[in-house]
């Protein structure tokens, strides 16, 4: 575990979000529908606390919204977010193209010289 | 500043890496080309160690890599890690386009109320 001090922007939030596995899981399950704290922590050998503070990280991301209902309130993704993180990686796609297009090439000459 | 406990697999230390504006700005100067930690300094009122702090994320990250030359060690975008977020994040593309969706659909109800 690494402990990073992160800035509090839009896209720093969206991204430290992003950044621990159990809370994407989360965000992966919500994406197939509403779901109360109990059910999302199901999955995870998680205590009910540990649980909470990954919601309220997501939450303060603005990536989910909670129900009203005092005993439910059901988690609800909000998508938008990751829509603007996607932005921000676009910018960079012609860059990793590059470095796939750079590693497909160095395999084929790795091939070439394995047969001749 | 928020400070998050982050697990260090692939995806958590790129989106980790990715949660601060200053190394964000920072890969954007490295997508013009190769820099010197000086140089890479230059616009952030901020102290050498704590460029040097934000380098070691990235670094760790495999974001960037530095050269061997001993006194120069200029930085180099490595983009691909920001590949692998993007393919996480594209598969969540139907839901954030599904709420720009929603906000346009308000936005046009709106304006037909405005006219009538």
């Amino acid at each position: 575990m690494v402990e990073w001090s992160v800035a509090t922007d839009s896209l720093s939030s969206t991204f430290g979000a992003l950044a621990d596995p159990t809370r994407r899981a989360m965000l992966a399950r919500l994406a197939k529908g509403e779901a109360t704290v109990t059910e999302l922590a199901e999955p995870f050998a998680m205590s009910l606390p540990a649980v909470s503070k990954h919601l309220k990280v997501l939450e303060r991301a603005g990536l989910i919204t909670r129900g009203r209902e005092a005993q439910w309130r059901p988690c609800r993704l909000e998508a938008r977010p990751l829509g603007g993180a996607t932005e921000w990686l676009e910018r960079y796609r012609q860059f990793w193209e590059g470095s796939f297009d750079r590693l497909e090439d160095h395999l084929r000459e790795i091939q070439r010289e394995q047969q001749s």
